[in-house]
């Protein structure tokens, strides 16, 4: 079955990581299932609602012996996956344990949880990716911090900055999500086992023994109150991941720009045979930005899916709730093969700096309209000034004069001359450019090292 | 794989048809890739573009002979499926015939064309389903267009309305979206076969014999310009999807709320070990409605990412156009799953209309306030005929009295008797719900009856 | 107050016109309650459920005599602003009319058919600007339909197109959505009057007098049940919004790129003070595809939250309708200042035809590519051919190299210098994109030639 | 104009505060312009590049004086109001002035500025809000820590909950929002002072002497880089309203259903003339609720353009940033009112506690059934036991028997009477439920007392 272009066997393999897809696997969904239902039965054991064996009787069930199918077919009727998951555990456990098997907990308890350890994992396999790629970055900044290239605003060249400039603006951006990881992490790892209504109930005086025994086991955090239909912690756990592929796609939108044949600036790596045409044997299509752009689209949806989830009614809504689970693990694995992506950009980007420096030549000088005008505003005026300027800069448009020589023959600007020069210099700008290629790379440096020596893996 | 709850072998069966998931098989993707290639010969072929026997040679591949596997593995270096498709077939096919294979196409023309046919058919799968929702809503509103049921604003009593009229609006709702499955359904079935950058240029001056030929084969109409970077037609099947799902959810809201343990008017269809809870025994949870619910609450999302992806740059973009691979076949599943709850809800609420009586008569005759007042405007004024109901129904609220005694006990409304007692008369309130209620199913009837007749099955 | 670009004085001009401000001001508000109501009194009055001259002395009261504020701070006491509204007329009306006032109807019956009114004179509105960017665009394509131009696919060059190819794409994808319009606005053009819970039960026997009536006052339809709670009319009109903002998008997004520095093909049409920039004189920003790009992803967000309303609890929701009031009316205000600007830019864009034909020679016939590799296949085998142009192409991009000379310096191709030749003659994909421009003008010609013929206004 | 429901006069009121109103009012963003270029001119004065009269000269220009509705016709020309502004500053400021005006700024340096200046102002504006309603429904959860109430799930009765402890969820999802207030806070007061390409170049050596002074006088913080297209802070602030309106959205969803007439175990505040209809003198609607519910859905919407708008190319996009202004804003207004509302509820919620404990018996002991099974499970096994309370719970649906009785004439639970008695009390229900509540509750305040401890004002 493939509704979902990360779960067909066609393209599943280009948006997701097998990693990744590991990790929400059926059988990994299983055996966690498993794990939770053994972390509770060690929390009874020890508040002594349920014999010491249960949880290695559960522990010794192997999730692969769970006809996965089967279970899905009764889901159909029960629900929830966990209603027929349970039922089948019970079958497989001696009749002096069975009873005890699930005491006091409630299906959204196990989903919970399960997803509670699957979003721990997930996140830890997003990591190797998320640092490389700000590594990457650095190094290409660092590389280029110096090299020139055209500033672009409203699609149009603005001045000059230097192509290092422009890689530290993306990694400071990713950087800046990537900041949330730990608060994000710390925040997912958090047990969800707090009874039918969400009130511990039936471990009446043993409850704290229970949850916290069960908080132990699986390394998960407890909390002062059911998360059963508070889901703001679910939610921004999917935003986290919108806005890394926001991030990632203001990177993307840039590469496919600076891709582009007139640009040519940069190419994505050279991968033997990506990036081809069906048709036309001579394109080098950005296959990774286009990666990317597709996720942070896609992500855009399951944001809004999960912010309608929040509106859970009472003890457990009938709707809301199931809705994150069309939502959720779909938003992991779009991140974690854009992060691939991103990956491969950041440590493999071909750079053109001949083709950086000739493009900067196009305008033939407009680039140094800004500093030209604020050169003569101290004489001029800024008014005045600014519009000399924008006079100059129309004739530069129009025929083939370059600014410099545009301005040099304005006979109002007679005097002016040692002034101009001056603000033709590249220099300052791309000094300019430099040093906050420089400030944002170590700021971001910083970040990585100091999140690495933290690190939980 | 599993990222989402439709593909996932624990859920799917819960939140999707199989026959929707047979649509949107990697099989079937396949097999129609096949289709739509031997199409296009046929069309070559007819242009003397290739021999006579591509198209015979393409249809004799067997789909199941492809590793889908090891095609996905190649989509993930190339980034669309096509190209290591075309490969594929190219080994498979004679030497003589080969050369003449995706001849002039694109890899989007058989990606969307392929799309095309899957949402064709998609859009057939549903069609029992909902027909079979609207007729048993209509019985359903037939059976009890005359019992007599609260209706309710901003979660209150507000008057009376009968049971029949509730459910009138719900398939006047849903049939209102139907209504336009017939102008989705011809603008999905479109070739998109227009080349490299859209132009058709491959087949020269037989492009109108090439691609008449596939629509003809393929049975699906042609366009006068390309459709790869105008998505307007795809997002709004999406739309579709989405609206018929807002209201089946308006449908499933209501339906949760009437089986609510307070109101208990209505009650799932029983069937056995459906509803049920992992721990609480007694529970009859409404699973229908939350399969529905969580399913409009997904398609939101989903619906933003198809709005997103309009913006494709040129003549083919990076990213938006794949966006939509995540976004509209499992608009189709959530819709498959959801119409199959909704008939099942159609054509199985169980009703009881001695609860509905019996909850009328809770507030005591506020239910009539709304009459009372309009009874008693022409004698007192509209503001002050409101306002003496107003206090009364205080007083209906505060104690035990009821909104007759109340009246009857006010000194000012002497001599007003006459006109209460017409306003406490249930006859007029329940003639004009019933009414409606007829009016609506028969319009409901006949766009059905009319629909079934010019049904494209 | 400004909470609202649209609403901001210092920057409302610039994202919506005057005209689509004037029929969603409040003082059109306030007359639109006013005509909704009269139209009832007429209904009233003809089925003898209120004296004749109600009508007549509502149509008399003067809307600008009502106090905005004091209905907005009674508006936030009573929630919803019909009801202070009714207040503030029944005070106004002589002893003996006012109990007929807003006989039998509800809040919403004036709020939704003031919408009605509203959306129905705001589509309207949009026509001119929307028929004038058609024809702009036919006009340009047509006086562009031989203008060579690169086609781009993932931001890249891929085949030679025309300007007025591209033109004619954009075109197409805008009247696609145009199309609807009529469909939008017989279906917005409709009567929702029924009563506190929907079924006109107040009118008893004459509902169908009283709504009738009303329906021919205000030359609206009327249907078989009410709309209180059936949403997806007006999701729908929010969506024919957010599609046509998609397709202006569209045209914005190309128009952008095009205009980049390093492209220049196009230039938006030169307004002395437009586009410019507070710090660079040179800038020419196209301003006008910013209002568009900005509008279509506020449009959006929009949708979602009408889709949201869609989940219209029984006979009237806490919210879902309200939710409606902050996204429907900001869709006509962004739709009115995209079109504003699409028709500037349909009417005015500069085109550079010899930058145009300079780009096309920027990669030294790669653009060839395509057909070169077709011309060889019937000899080589087309993965043969594929991959001899491909390899032909890397040298092309590594060197100076003419892609022609590549190949022509092949030994493996001798003999195949005709075949080749043929493949580079630009003739024939000049020849196709003018025949499908010509195709797809005619068609949005006879389109708005037709449209103009049953046009309402 | 009103596009905007938060701006219209007529229902602006309803939903935004006037506080919050007039931070975002054209004369507030006016005067923000002003305090930003002032702040810049005591940077450049210190930096020796601007003369030092120039701030005081800004300063003095009266906020009032400036034509709004001139600058906002001269910015449907320009494209953005900074460059209008700069302009008419400009020739208000002396002569030998002027020319320093504005230098080495770029529009969206202000723009972005003034949004962080009024984001700051808005978060402290919600703040005595936010606090009184934790406050607020900490006291009520506290006060109703032991009132029974039923769990609901599914919208079915559960298991018995207190309302102390259904209160202090409400109250725990609003705070583990709130959590992140500071956070937010901190990251919005950010300087956005970086020149036209972000690169700073207009003030060279001297631009950490320019943004350290202006970071200084605005008491904002600096940022190592950019913050023109790295949009993650901009779309956090949006996304932590709409969660916000997420966590209100929940209690308001609770608070509509426990008012709803068949429930009845609350009711809003009583205030005079509040929740009435135009039509029904006896409606008590919950407008307050509904004001929530309405904020919260069109959150969703204005979330989805934030996260549109981080794909922003280059160093200043066309369109993506624009579309902020559509967004941002308008979630702070809906977010003032909502809170407004939330805290009413808080402060004021009536409940009807025989109600909730005459609601608790409608089920006949279904409530138990939970315990039941539970108790029965070590001696007959939990599937048994399970099977045997869902058939006594089937007989109590269909009849009149409670749960006990039904059990108590079950033969084959001879014997089993004791284990049925405990499971029949409710005081271990209650008891959970309490100690729930009380350490929810005490969590939440340690989180206010501790948060007022550290505020900013």
């Amino acid at each position: 079955m493939a509704f979902s272009a990360l779960d067909s066997a066609l393209t599943g393999p280009l948006f997701a990581t097998a990693d990744m897809a590991a990790v929400f696997s059926e059988r990994a969904t299983v055996a966690a299932m498993l794990r939770v239902e053994a972390a509770l039965a060690d929390g009874l054991a020890r508040a002594g609602l349920a014999p010491e064996g249960l949880a290695a009787a559960i522990a010794a069930i192997d999730p692969a012996g769970l006809d996965t199918a089967e279970l899905g077919r009764a889901t159909a009727l029960a629900g929830v996956p966990v209603i027929p998951f349970v039922k089948a555990i019970e079958a497989r456990l001696p009749p002096d344990l069975a009873p005890f098997f699930h005491l006091g907990a409630t299906s959204q308890d196990i989903a919970d949880t399960v997803l509670s350890l699957q979003m721990e994992q997930a996140l830890l396999t997003l990591l190797p990716d998320l640092i490389a790629t700000l590594d990457g970055l650095c190094g290409l900044a660092e590389r280029h911090a110096q090299t020139p290239c055209a500033g672009r605003t409203y699609g149009q060249h603005a001045a000059t900055v230097t192509f290092g400039y422009k890689v530290a603006v993306w990694a400071s951006g990713i950087a800046g999500v990537a900041t949330d990881w730990q608060l994000v992490f710390d925040r997912v790892r958090s047990l969800a086992l707090d009874g039918p209504v969400g009130t511990r109930s039936g471990w009446g005086e043993h409850a704290d023994t229970v949850t916290d025994t069960a908080c132990e086991v699986l390394e998960l955090s407890g909390s002062s109150v059911a998360w059963h239909t508070r889901r703001a912690r679910r939610a921004e756990v999917a935003w986290w991941l919108a806005l890394l592929l926001g991030a990632l796609g203001k990177m993307a939108t840039d590469v496919v720009h600076l891709a582009s044949t007139e640009v040519s600036e940069v190419a994505e790596p050279h991968v033997a045979g990506r990036g081809g045409s069906s048709a036309m044997p001579h394109k080098h299509n950005p296959i990774g930005a286009t990666v990317i752009l597709a996720a942070a689209s896609a992500a855009k949806g399951h944001v809004v899916t999960m912010l309608d989830a929040m509106s859970a009614a009472h003890e457990r809504p009938a709707g809301a709730w199931h809705a994150e689970w069309h939502a959720l693990p779909q938003l992991f694995g779009l991140a974690s093969g854009a992060l691939r992506e991103a990956r491969a950009l950041a440590e493999g980007l071909v750079v053109d700096t001949a083709r950086m420096a000739a493009n900067l030549e196009m305008t033939r000088g407009l680039l140094y309209a800004d500093r030209a005008a604020a050169a003569l505003a101290p004489r001029f005026g800024r008014a005045a000034a600014h519009a000399v300027v924008e006079r100059a800069a129309e004739a530069v448009r129009s025929g083939a004069v370059s600014l410099g020589d545009a301005l040099a023959s304005d006979p109002g600007l007679a005097g002016a001359e040692a002034m101009l020069a001056a603000a033709f210099d590249p220099a300052p700008a791309l000094a300019a450019a430099a040093a906050r290629c420089a400030q944002a790379t170590q700021s971001v440096r910083a970040f990585t090292v100091d999140f690495l020596r933290n690190c939980p893996t």
